[in-house]
């Protein structure tokens, strides 16, 4: 790459980062990788690609899918990206799994699968595991989204565990979130345990092959019952994923649902909170950095030896700490 | 009471609150009550008592219980409450639970031993299950105990359910933290998943007259010796709760522990360091408290619009909200 390119197009970015930014909306997979692990780490770099690219985000339509360990998330996160490129659409894949397919390596019908969509130009894969960027790992998430949108990607899948409750925002703060489910009694439990209800749009029934699965779809419907007055009615929608069975239905619910969204005005309304939820994560992180520098450090040591020798109590210490600020 | 004492003994304290202190200091439970209401609700005349009370804790032993729901703490807890009084020792109880006995009614052989306890005035019991307390339940916890610490009571005794990562935090930033087990698998498998071990310088198998105890007394010392170089070994103490069998060896376990964290010098470090914890959880909370204004919120309002409309990047919106400060 060429460099010094004063005059540069966007006169917010350096040279180099005007010229990384050209080459990222050109659709070149490298520099858009580049700017993604900036974004990841918190690099300063990262955060004004971010400042750059972010106007022109937006675009995009965004999927959420949760579900236990074991539900086959992966599978379905593959067959809802191969249903979207049917349609001629781009797909972007955030996987925020430590124990994901896409780091970990796979079972080998999984990888077979997974190959053909590395190799497919239309789609992005991108996994998430950190968990050091400022503001949470649901804040990173959203700048990678962010970042993915802007750089043209028509569909952004987002698929997390739903085993904490970051996980669990993360799927929800997308337009549209699926609740992956299995056929058996203790993810049955643990849906409701999790209250994780609340935030599915539609809800798969993977595996619906195997037993149970009747006994699954009535206990969901029976649970949805209990909330009926949420505006959108969530499908049940059963597949058998590692045979693309009732993956199409899928789309399509998640397509109703998008239409549902945008005719009522809840689009706006859920983008409006997404943006609120992140500014006040960002704020909260960055407050903390500020805090938690070398000096403010070495003052809390101070005020916690005071506190612990009972020579000032704990909320005048913290008082005394934040005067630092 | 009588008021209006402005030449009281405590300069920091008005007439009112310092005529309190006086009383509080006296015995009187009645004040006690009053002071630790208002440090739970975080009112300002709660900080104010804690801030005169403060320096005069620091003298009791803490001890934490936590385990699996059913583990049967309140049991074990109301046997060493017993235990340390026969000694002549005065106790302080805390317990964080809002299914718990001391709040909600007990099976009606609990609710015969626990009579037992309330009617001596040698025991003060507290429930806390209030969790809007600034700083977060375990920060209000710390200071109820440094209250009942303040107060007099030689051993305070902190029972929290061992589900969510605050209560853990809760039970093991106590002097000593007991992990309470039971004979069963299902027991086993969470107390490998939770990390609980780590923080648990005794255990106890109750209800070790169940089939299954042995068996659990084994997985216990094997998860122990996983981890041998913590300069303590935890204890692994069968007891009967329900019949007081064991308590006295438990009691003698938490002494021996106690003895080892003071002539070692650890003491020291993990008050510092509870200290330390409680600072910061404070400090945390007050900034949220002054960026979740009234003002402050309509400027997030202001700022979500424009991060939705996509005229301002989130980095930069919170960057703006926190000018606020």
């Amino acid at each position: 790459m060429t460099t010094d390119t004063a005059d540069a197009p966007h006169a917010s970015l350096s040279g180099r980062l005007a010229e990384l930014e050209a080459h990222l909306l050109g659709g070149d997979r490298r520099a858009l990788a580049r700017v993604l692990s900036w974004v990841e780490s918190g690099d300063q770099r990262g955060r004004e690609m971010l400042r750059a690219l972010y106007p022109r985000s937006g675009r995009a339509r965004t999927i959420g899918l949760t579900g236990s360990p074991g539900a086959g998330k992966s599978t379905v996160t593959n067959e809802l990206a191969k249903s979207f490129r049917a349609r001629g659409q781009t797909v972007g894949i955030v996987a925020i799994d430590p124990s994901s397919p896409y780091t970990m390596g796979a079972i080998l019908g999984d990888r077979v699968r997974m190959t053909e969509l590395y190799s497919d130009q239309g789609v992005f894969i991108r996994s998430l595991a950190s968990r050091g960027a400022l503001g949470g790992l649901s804040a990173a998430t959203q700048d990678v989204v962010h970042v993915l949108d802007a750089y043209g990607k028509d569909v952004i899948l987002i698929e997390t565990v739903g085993a904490g409750q970051d996980e669990v925002d993360i799927a929800g703060a997308a337009q549209t979130t699926i609740l992956v489910n299995t056929p058996n009694m203790g993810d049955e439990v643990q849906t409701l345990k999790a209250g994780i209800m609340e935030i599915a749009d539609v809800l798969a029934v993977n595996k619906s092959d195997l037993p149970g699965a009747d006994r699954m779809v009535s206990a969901l419907k029976a649970l949805l019952s209990l909330n009926p007055d949420r505006g959108w009615d969530p499908p049940v929608v059963r597949i058998v994923g590692t045979r693309g069975e009732g993956i199409d239905t899928l789309t399509e619910a998640c397509d109703s649902h998008f239409e549902e969204l945008r005719s009522s005005g809840r689009l706006e309304a859920a983008e409006l909170a997404r943006a609120r939820q992140q500014i006040t994560s960002l704020a909260r992180a960055n407050v903390l950095n500020r805090l938690h520098t070398e000096s403010g450090e070495q003052r809390l040591d101070d005020l916690s030896a005071a506190v612990a020798g009972r020579l000032a109590d704990p909320h005048s210490a913290a008082k005394a700490w934040l005067a630092e600020l």
